[in-house]
């Protein structure tokens, strides 16, 4: 294959110069944390009063964890360190609890964090003969923005067309000649079903690929979109913690994460104690950003589990390479005392071919016991007025996840389009079990 | 008053060389022209066969007009000038007839675009110090993007909120002290209307400043946001066909348009005979684009209506204005034989202080006869259950239509927040008579 790298130099730095880049970088973080309020207080605690108190790489676990919960305690201006007028955007989320995650970046930052997302559109092969549609979401969100100023860089001709409105994005991709499309992978998932339903062939299109990200998905999910398509899909990880998107992408290869390195230290901890985990094992990812002057954010629980690859990539990057995150350790449900991700629930019944492209996952009580129910649509070949296949269809579902997941759901089969459909992130999990206080 | 200048060289560039200025862009636009499909044909019909045709510019007259029907027809590549993978952004606005206006941009536009939309904000005296919510549409609508671009490059705390979610739009407000929203005047409106039903008070507010655009709004409109929210409301005018806002915009002196002679050429024509008006009298705007390259437009037909200023501004820049547009020549409505522009309604009511911030005209067949029903919310200070106050209130709104318009409307009085509100380009004009063919 015929690797292409936006800043070939970065990208295959040795990886002893890209160690001591970042020991440099870091120190330049603690300065910059040093000047918000609160990591005045949290460094200091820990001893440490400048960039000069981080002597080697190692030194980072002195540095203590920063979480969710602090950065909303912190809000508004608690990770600011630079004079509020030379902040240029904010970005916020929402989140449930009503106080936002807010992140502030100046112009420079905003230049570094596009040329992080440039790059890593260009590592999947992509230049600026593509045509890419952009279906997700524009604003506070980082997905829309982060995405459109990374493809205008690479010189894509961007389509800002958002999400929703699939008649138009079929327009769109027919009239322009959309060559990748950025979603999330469940409305990919949906733009294929309404594809058929609507009678769009792929062979009118010029689709070549897309990137799926902003939510967790299995191996099987990015076959069914590649091969339903006739493309290949990307895996893409960002968090707006960390700027949003163009934290780690897959490159040609198309086997694993690379995480840009000289904008981010990655760590992978065991979330229980808090350590690191050896080499190729599997924790939650800690990142402290190296790109960013607004608002520096040490060693934050990203929540995400995933683990390294030990092997170098074939396309000669130096960064290393995340496996595909399996979930958010906020995620797992226990039922009835198993522990379960929904990812492993997606993987088994998107190997399935007669499941289509929704399903939901449902975890209530009845009684004193957790009741599990997976909700799929199924396939557009399958008719909804024969019992018998249909049948056979959800008994195979509930043999496969039991022997996966050890536990015995029941399964209910909806025709295709029938489920809800989410424009930005998936809701693919409703547990209304009460809550232990 | 102190006024401050963008570019103070291209600003106050003195007449004589602004024009020699556009004489020479407009020769290089012929040139680009030259090259779409639609301007090769049609140029050299009118026997323009490059830029050294346009000898004076007032050759411009040479140049047939473009009208939005054209731009359909072009549809999809019929108005492009350069190769496909120049282009780096395209816009589309969708109409009702399906077939979108698209709009090619290259990196160099995208550029220049931004330098005048910066121009226009600066030009109302913000800067960098200031917090700019853009609560306006991102994506394919020109507004959002356009206005983020621009107030970057100034320099402002940009947070991207879009359109919608009053309450989260207030939480900004508070939390990060905005000094200058971005908004159709009729959501500015809402906003304000949603302030008193949530006890949000202006004084908690940092506002100073709003621009308002995207829809043709009244002096009274202007007014009446200005004295309930105590902000100085600036009018932006732009279309997407001439790349979005930054076309015309007020400066400090807040009395009529700045259109940006560098980047385009005015023309007002009267619509029928397609002849040049008497200075200062109103038509039809005629524009040509010169600070595009992917696009070229020539003498485009806008429809909306407006008149030059024929004394210069106290500001001293030498780019003329243009009054606030009237409406555009396709509102207007025909009832019984009387001419009417939805604006003068608009005029009449918000000049009524009892009257709320929103309102909807209503045309329906009544047997042979055109009725006119304007409905209005009542201000936050009026009851609706005493009926005595309430008459009298209707009659006034009709007593003075009739003065104004000649048509007695039927009158309708709705509480405050009833109304249909749009995040966009508000429908204030429902007109349900059966169409001529």
């Amino acid at each position: 294959m015929n690797f292409q790298y936006w800043n070939r130099r970065m990208e295959t730095l040795p990886r002893d110069e890209l160690e001591d880049y970042q020991l440099e970088a870091l120190r330049v973080m603690v300065e910059r944390a040093l000047r918000t309020p609160f990591y005045s207080r949290e460094l200091q605690k820990a001893g440490i009063t400048g960039g000069a108190s981080i002597k080697s790489l190692d030194d980072i676990r002195r540095i203590p964890f920063t979480t969710k919960h602090e950065l909303r305690e912190a809000y508004p201006y608690g990770m600011l360190s630079i004079p509020k007028e030379d902040i240029v955007r904010l970005h916020a989320s929402s989140g449930t609890t009503g106080v936002p995650t807010t992140i502030y970046l100046s112009g420079e930052d905003i230049k570094r964090w596009t040329s992080f997302v440039a790059r890593s559109i260009y590592a999947t092969g992509c230049d600026k003969t593509d045509v890419f549609q952009n279906m997700i979401t524009y604003g506070l969100f980082t997905g829309g923005l982060g995405f459109h100023y990374g493809a205008e860089e690479v010189g894509m001709l961007v389509i800002p067309s958002g999400p929703g409105n699939t008649a138009k994005q079929f327009q769109f991709m027919k009239d322009f000649g959309t060559t990748v499309l950025h979603a999330t992978p469940s409305f990919l998932l949906h733009v294929e079903s309404k594809m058929r339903e609507e009678g769009v062939r792929r062979e009118e299109l010029r689709l070549k690929r897309a990137f799926a990200g902003a939510e967790p998905y299995s191996e099987d999910t990015r076959k069914r979109i590649e091969e339903l398509l006739a493309i290949d899909v990307f895996n893409s990880y960002g968090l707006s913690e960390m700027n949003g998107p163009g934290v780690a992408f897959e490159c040609q290869a198309k086997n694993g994460l690379h995480i840009w390195e000289d904008g981010y230290i990655a760590e992978i901890v065991n979330p229980d104690t808090l350590e690191p985990v050896a080499e190729g094992e599997s924790g939650e990812l800690v990142l402290t950003i190296l790109c960013r002057e607004a608002t520096p954010i040490l060693r934050y629980r990203t929540r995400d589990l995933t683990s390294f690859y030990t092997e170098p990539c074939s396309c000669g990057r130096t960064h290393r390479r995340l496996r595909r995150i399996t979930g958010r350790s906020d995620d797992m449900l226990i039922i009835n005392g198993v522990n379960l991700f929904p990812s492993q629930i997606e993987e088994v019944i998107m190997a399935i071919k007669e499941v289509g492209n929704n399903y939901l996952i449902q975890v209530e009580k009845e009684g004193a016991l957790d009741r599990l129910t997976v909700k799929t649509e199924v396939g557009p070949d399958i008719f909804m007025d024969d019992a018998r296949p249909l049948n056979a269809l959800k008994e195979k579902i509930r043999r496969t996840l039991q022997a996966t997941i050890s536990i015995s759901p029941r399964v209910e089969l909806h025709e295709s389009g029938t489920l809800p459909v989410s424009e930005g992130k998936a809701k693919r999990v409703i547990d209304t079990r009460p809550k232990d206080i």
